[in-house]
């Protein structure tokens, strides 16, 4: 489902390596447009962030049982083109820290046939610990990151 | 959202409650045939029995809070008519003992409009407590069931 | 379950009608973390647009029918408190024109109960005429526009 | 996603090959109590019978630009046992012929780990021309059927 990919060239050993998670259209994903329902793209998201982190060595599962929790505090997303329903789409993910306790992933939906841009999103995270309070992004996951 | 309304006549003074609720179908509900994708009906038969709790003075929120789930364990459905976006529809919930700890809720989906039925379906409910076990239909429930 | 009101103090004239829809959270909407997911909030969204527009005159299926659509060309929101099965809350949508083409709706996402701001967000559509092609903002829309 | 297995020991010539698809759940289908939500199954079922027709050469994409459709008139499902965030599970679809002009599929959906049964359920369908007129199942979808 995922590959690791390098992401745009590092500049100074910053590595950013991309995430790639292959989709299939669901019917119950469209609407009566005959397109993917906006809200859809922000499901594709989680699925491309889980696999983010499941390619570096956790899982999102295994970091809620560890007691660390990254609820969405800021979700996006641009719609360019319509998916339609049975077409396969890639989902490349990258991450990045905004501060000290938040974090952001950023997305390119593709289609996988053309590579042409359905859409591009992001969402900002917050690193929280089993009590609810802020804490700072787990170095094992800033080794990845932007 | 929901009104309580007599069910069909009761024989031998087994009252049998119907509760109506009613929902404007979504745009995110449709699918690209231009109706109401199938899984959705299972999700307004979970509207109808929370509406049928709560008009009989319960929410299923506060029995979770007092220990008690109502997990599903079947679920069924038949589709006799298609349901648009912009529908008003009606969920009209009954409920009924299939075993000391099993419930069933029975729905028929009316479209508001010309009371043409939608679908009908049925879910069947198992009552556990804290610990996951089968524990008996609370009586407060009881009374309201055929 | 929509209710017209003013919005902001209008300067010059210029009215922003603020129209309000009233939600109840479903057992759905929530994931295991025992709060709303955050894509269903974009579904919300719809429901307050729908609504907004109703309101005004006219509805969205009847716009479509009149061959025009409104398709999502940008979304996104800030969560602030999470929002719990079985809470009611209220959608606040207000509208403005960002282009000759282009659409804007504003949400407010409260909990009924406390009117605690549970998310905001805004949603950017393009006016589209039955070939998919921009079309200017209809006059009867314009009249309700910031 | 998907493979094609023979079914059960076939008499008299009669194959119903079993597709299996591999499905992760989402954090999307998970609901406040920790485990997939009731209504996704059924779109677990839409995944398998997909996957049975591209498996056997069709995909229901093409299907329905030849005019044919195959709306869902009845739907059930058995839950056995919980899945979670992140299991994967395998959808087992087989179809069987029910009328001249009605297919059915049944689903076996097990986690992959420990091939555990999670649900089980069918789903019935009528073979509908473009102007919604049943017609006979095709005989390249019979030849795989029970």
């Amino acid at each position: 489902m995922a590959d690791v990919a390098p992401g745009a060239p590092a500049t100074g050993g910053a590595a950013a390596p991309m995430v790639e998670s292959r989709i299939r259209v669901r019917y119950a994903e469209t609407d009566r447009m005959g397109v993917v329902y906006y809200a859809n793209y922000l499901v594709w998201f989680e699925v491309g962030r889980t696999e983010w982190l499941r390619a570096h060595g956790w899982t999102y599962r295994a970091m809620e049982d560890d007691g660390l929790t990254l609820p969405v505090i800021e979700a996006q997303c641009a719609y360019r083109q319509p998916a339609r329903y049975d077409d396969e789409v890639l989902v490349r993910t990258t991450a990045r820290q905004v501060s000290p306790v938040r974090l952001a992933f950023d997305y390119d939906v593709v289609r996988a046939a053309d590579e042409v841009v359905v859409a591009t999103g992001s969402t900002v995270h917050t690193t929280l610990d089993r009590r609810g309070r802020p804490v700072r992004v787990p170095a094992r996951v800033k080794d990845y990151i932007a």
